[in-house]
């Protein structure tokens, strides 16, 4: 069994932001030379996410405009967690969204559907944050 | 190490259905041979889900009304996504419902608690979809 | 390639609770020996979740409420699954939660993020439940 392990650094301007990280994970998967296997993306951070869904940015709105109907912002004071800090609903939009996909490795590709695409989702950017890829397999 | 890969295929009558695939993934892992490892099995499409919880009818129905709840199939107009489209409300069920599980196999059997069953979700159906096992292990 | 397995059993006095497991998941990946590889952490339950976040009191309240209101306990009637049990809302919490986590070992080590805890989340408890901790890899 090989492995391989990857960080991947963002650093957003704001606050929320979707980033399609597929071709990141990829280069990953050809650097790791594995064939057959799985691969674990995930965010190292609570308040993030690595989610697979479309490449779309009406859907990206929907994502934004539903992701606060269900877990607003603000006001802040409406969460226990906010007394040092302003991003409970990160936490509760990570929830969301989840923290991880793994992804099966066949023949050396990401074996993927039409319209899978990994994505990286920032509920609390303006710093440098960061995902694991950690690939398994021979 | 081995591995094992197979597509199950589904074509449902309804825009949403719940359909139980454990005997479907319990006959991939019989065939792969593969005696202690890990199983993945995902949605290939992104306004679908695999999950694990109870085959009980009426559970069933409070997952459509639930659903429907938090993400209302319409007006269509409320998503940005829907302009050719009229699914962006599978997309954010698919999201709440996940795209994959993982599930450790134990003696050549998924490791299972007493009421775990394995069920593709589709939440954008009459047209042919799938979902992907994948086995490592050995 | 080499697997370990290893159940952790809980029993809660109240309804709800979270615990956070990460002790017991880094114990088992001890026993296991494994320094490289996957350790999958499930809920054997499908009233139950693992899920990765914050050992923080404050966000512990504010999941309590948050999940209050995404699919609230009561009335039991409002759900079809509520006919000879009363836990339909610990169905639909669990989903929210997540059912599992898949962490990467590296060097021995689960590879985490700074904040990064596994929690044990139990929705409908009172009575013993568990959790499955399959380690693979070398």
């Amino acid at each position: 069994m090989k492995s391989y392990r990857k960080e991947l650094w963002f650093s957003t301007e704001t606050r929320r932001k979707l980033i399609n990280i597929t071709p990141e994970v990829q280069s990953a998967l050809y650097e790791s030379g594995i064939q057959e296997g799985l691969v674990l993306v995930n965010a190292m951070h609570i308040t993030a996410s690595v989610f697979i869904n479309d490449d779309e940015s009406g859907l990206h709105k929907d994502y934004e405009k539903w992701l606060e109907k269900l877990a607003p912002e603000k006001p802040y004071s409406q969460y226990n967690h906010n007394t040092y800090e302003d991003n409970a609903d990160a936490h509760l939009k990570r929830t969301v969204m989840g923290r991880e996909v793994v992804v099966a490795i066949t023949k050396g590709e990401l074996d993927f559907g039409p319209w899978e695409q990994i994505f990286y989702g920032e509920f609390d950017g303006k710093r440098k944050k960061r995902v694991l890829v950690k690939i398994i397999g021979e």
